[in-house]
């Protein structure tokens, strides 16, 4: 128990905050600096608490659910958990869209609800739900320390040092500690703030595979055609070099996720091959090259194209996930590996593996190299390929491009390409939801010092229109594009039933130049593919929150990719 | 199982449909029509079966949570479930805030989440998540019927009856079914459609209190002077002849919530007392006006003042609730009593009870009387009170009134008065949140063929913005009081505070004008108060969407109520 913590017959305010400020101590031993609040009177003791602390940024929303996804953008930018406060009630159940993201998406979240105590729980007193386990399956732990008491200062303090650890390690996710609070909630006079907890979270360790199953891995790998597939994940810094040189000493392509981080950045690009959702349409290619082995790393890729590839091809897959992950949608993975991904890499080359030689590798890269040189038939009406080729153009190394998910995650993956400029690609492939997006959006660029750009359809910004509040203090660029609803169920056969509009597009039919104004951010519309690149260097150019939206025709765009797709495969492509 | 049902070899995409209209058919035999559908590709079955059907109007919205907001304002109109379709994923995490507050306002929900199969659980697929038991403990059932299958066609269509009941009774809230579907999901060619089932749901029944306990009561409550407190409560049509009858009998003052529906009507108004926020903040007329016993009906009411009231005052305190609830906040409550409250107070007239005579009745309609009869300062500025009386004055008998929580529904609550006009007042009272109020409020409009008027604060407005979706083909009336974030935290001690402001007041501001350009809608600014009339009567006439925004000065106005309260308790009021 903290020295200045002692004093007998202290009043409940005074205690309340004491007991806040040991939790929020604890928490920030193990490296948060930013807290997000919303609005509400029973979390006082806790937005007292950040307040006096001059190391923790604050952030405010008053809508939980755009706060929530604002405190994930900062997460998944920094990799460290953000403290996230909301009154009791249902303001918290805001913060579960967010929640599912943060758990499926591995990112450290520490929420912080406020709640009644015990006494005014399940009677009909105003404001009082039920939070206990709230979240229910999807946070990494639930702590209920009940209301504060001058006997477990040192418990709270701890239980902070804990949960921030449990937010990080081993798997990176959300905490949720429901905290009720007596009244009165202001102290009449404030007490000392707490000295600095010396208790420390543990590093993070290495996790090394078993000895003998590297041997059989070594084995497996050697001699043989195989392909590395790298998914959407977070990797050490430094795997790209490790896993590339394996690449290279295996004559073995990697297949890579723009989420992977490997398309982009001044690693060995050589054989990180970025087109495969569009030559693997081709029936003859794919018969053609069929994988011995498949190393697998990171959460399943986004191409279809490659997941269907990858299904029934009969080869020996290996899936390498340090932790308690089983990311096998295709239930195709005959070996798992726990082992950090870098130190795999690297134990793997210290063997000596041998290449199978022959033009296995040759002929992907060929394939790269030959869509690389496409040159897109000309159109001056925007579309997603050039509007994205413009983007990772136009935007400086260091930068970071969000995306939604839905269309623009996959026509980034198609049409991405690799650049030796350091590019950060980031998006909530969790649960893939459209919601949240802006929001996240503008979390990444709190805490970026470099620009920030998202690429969001429609629907998906409808959604969080809430979240542009948080826009007009921030530098990020928003990248619009209005095909009219959710144009991804254009691409599936719902398209063709006659409620499509009403059921599965749902255009909003908004004029967004509203939203812009409303929000006091600055809006350009596109309608010309020509004017975008001006329109994005002045957006980055100005550093303040900009809206570009660009007007897109979704049949037309369609089309466009029906006919690229033809193009490159023949009749025989699979649409 | 139906006739047409049975086939051989069916494919998957027809089974599915099949199963979503036995199961969409057993829900529509409970009396359900009522559907909001959210977009999303794995919820097709569920919408090609509500979507073929007649007898079912459906509604959609983009963003999920004001489609559960929506859903539950149609629900609290009608009193019965009304369906909500969302697609895998954290799409229907969105509706957690508005299913706490179903479950705390028992509003009848039926969600119905679509999801992925057992193959794409737990294994990185996309877009799922555990969905099972999303909603925790704030479910009254959840069901997991497992994928379609031909062998249970008959289960799934009980089950539809089973959860239209259990969403109904014995204590009305939401009901969720989780809905995995296996793909394809569009069928070629669309299988007949199910024939109605001849399954009924059980009627309500009637719930009568223990004899002894009756005789026990009528003892308590003769020749003994005391209250009936009315709280937030959809009672039987006959609830308010009962318990007036009951009041005059006895000669006792019935405190009448704002919501429990008593203030208006055609009803006899005479033993109804609507002012008790007011005067009951004098604590002379507190100290001599202490009941023996105190007979409560529905939820705890609203005003703190009279909770303060009814806590301590030694009354023999009996709760009358016909369920397993036990909304006894202030923990005052000597006995519950397990009936239908119209039937108790029907029994009870039975036994002839007597009144305890006096001026004990006397005495608290003197001070509703002499409070109806007081005039406020003169002010051309537009204030709470004046904008409630006039809106109480304009809108006609028969239309709704949806409140706003924080503010104006204490606000309301204090300045409602009675009148013989029937108008229905409504309000999110579950968890009281300031969330989904415009699209609760635009559900009870989409339901009512009257008038509708809703009375929200600027930062209830803000949260639910995207609610206003629904709004353009909706007669409704938003009366939007701005007084610059959340107001109601300025009558707490963190007015005090130095961060004021930006932790708890967290004004927008916004110009919400944009907002109403944006979504397509009417609009007025009113900064005098003699504006507010004819805009009303205006927006009433239009019979379309119309915001009136009235801006408030929140100081001005917390000196005029500081003011109102001194002039009618004195120097010794409680502020």
């Amino acid at each position: 128990m903290p020295e200045h913590t002692k004093g007998v017959n202290e009043d409940t305010a005074t205690l309340n905050l004491r007991w806040a400020d040991a939790l929020i101590d604890g928490i920030v031993a193990t490296g948060v600096h930013h807290a997000v609040i919303s609005p509400g009177s029973r979390s006082t003791p806790l937005v007292l608490a950040i307040e006096r602390r001059r190391d923790i940024t604050n952030w405010h929303h008053p809508d939980e659910r755009s706060a929530a996804f604002f405190a994930l953008g900062l997460a998944s930018h920094d990799r460290k958990p953000v403290i996230v406060i909301a009154t009791s009630g249902s303001a918290p159940a805001h913060w579960y869209p967010a929640v599912i993201e943060a758990n499926r998406g591995n990112i450290p979240l520490l929420l912080l609800s406020a709640d009644r105590p015990p006494e005014l729980q399940n009677c009909g007193a105003n404001q009082s739900v039920d939070q206990n386990r709230l979240f229910g399956t999807h946070v990494r732990g639930f702590h209920d320390p009940g209301p504060a008491s001058p006997e477990a200062i040192d418990y709270i303090q701890a239980l902070g040092v804990r949960a921030g650890h449990q937010a990080c390690w081993p798997n990176p996710g959300p905490v949720h500690l429901n905290l009720p609070f007596r009244e009165p909630l202001v102290p009449k006079l404030f007490p000392k703030s707490p000295k600095s907890t010396t208790k420390r979270t543990p590093p993070e360790p290495s996790i090394i595979a078993d000895q003998d199953q590297l041997t059989r891995i070594h084995a497996c790998i050697s001699k043989q055609p195989g392909l590395i597939v790298c998914g959407p994940k977070t990797f050490h810094p430094g795997f790209p070099n490790a896993v590339t040189r394996l690449a290279e000493v295996l004559g073995t392509p990697i297949l890579a996720d723009p989420l992977s981080q490997l398309r982009f950045g001044n690693h060995d690009l050589s054989h990180i091959i970025s087109r495969y959702d569009s030559f693997l349409r081709n029936p003859d290619f794919r018969q053609q090259h069929q994988p011995a082995w498949v190393l697998r790393f990171g959460a399943a890729p986004v191409s279809k194209t490659l997941l269907s590839y990858l299904k029934h091809n009969g080869a020996h897959t290996l899936l390498c996930d340090p932790l308690g992950n089983w990311p096998d949608p295709l239930h195709q993975v005959t070996e798992m590996i726990r082992a950090t991904p870098t130190l795999l890499c690297q134990q793997l080359l210290e063997m000596n593996p041998v290449s199978a030689g022959g033009n296995w590798f040759k002929d992907f890269a060929a394939q790269e190299r030959a869509i690389n040189n496409r040159q897109p038939a000309p159109e001056s009406l925007p579309f997603e390929d050039k509007i994205i080729g413009e983007i990772l153009e136009c935007i400086p190394s260091g930068a970071t491009l969000f995306s939604g998910n839905s269309l623009p995650i996959r026509q980034l993956d198609r049409w991405s390409g690799t650049s030796g400029k350091a590019i950060r690609i980031l998006a909530n492939r969790g649960a893939s939801g459209i919601d949240g997006n802006i929001s996240t959006l503008l979390g990444i660029a709190a805490a970026s010092n470099e620009p920030v750009v998202g690429l969001l359809g429609d629907l998906t910004f409808f959604h969080d229109m809430n979240g542009l509040l948080a826009m007009r203090d921030l530098d990020a660029t928003i990248i619009l594009l209005n095909n009219g609803g959710g144009a991804i169920f254009g691409q599936l056969p719902q398209a063709e039933l006659k409620g499509f509009e009403k059921h599965w597009l749902m255009p909003t039919g908004l004029d967004f130049s509203h939203a812009a104004k409303l929000f006091g951010i600055d809006y350009r519309r596109i309608t010309k593919q020509a004017e975008f690149r001006p329109a994005l260097r002045e957006a980055i150019a100005a550093k303040q929150g900009t809206i570009i939206e660009v007007m897109i025709d979704r049949k037309l765009s369609r089309q466009r990719q029906t006919d690229y797709w033809q193009s490159i495969t023949g009749e025989r492509s699979q649409a």
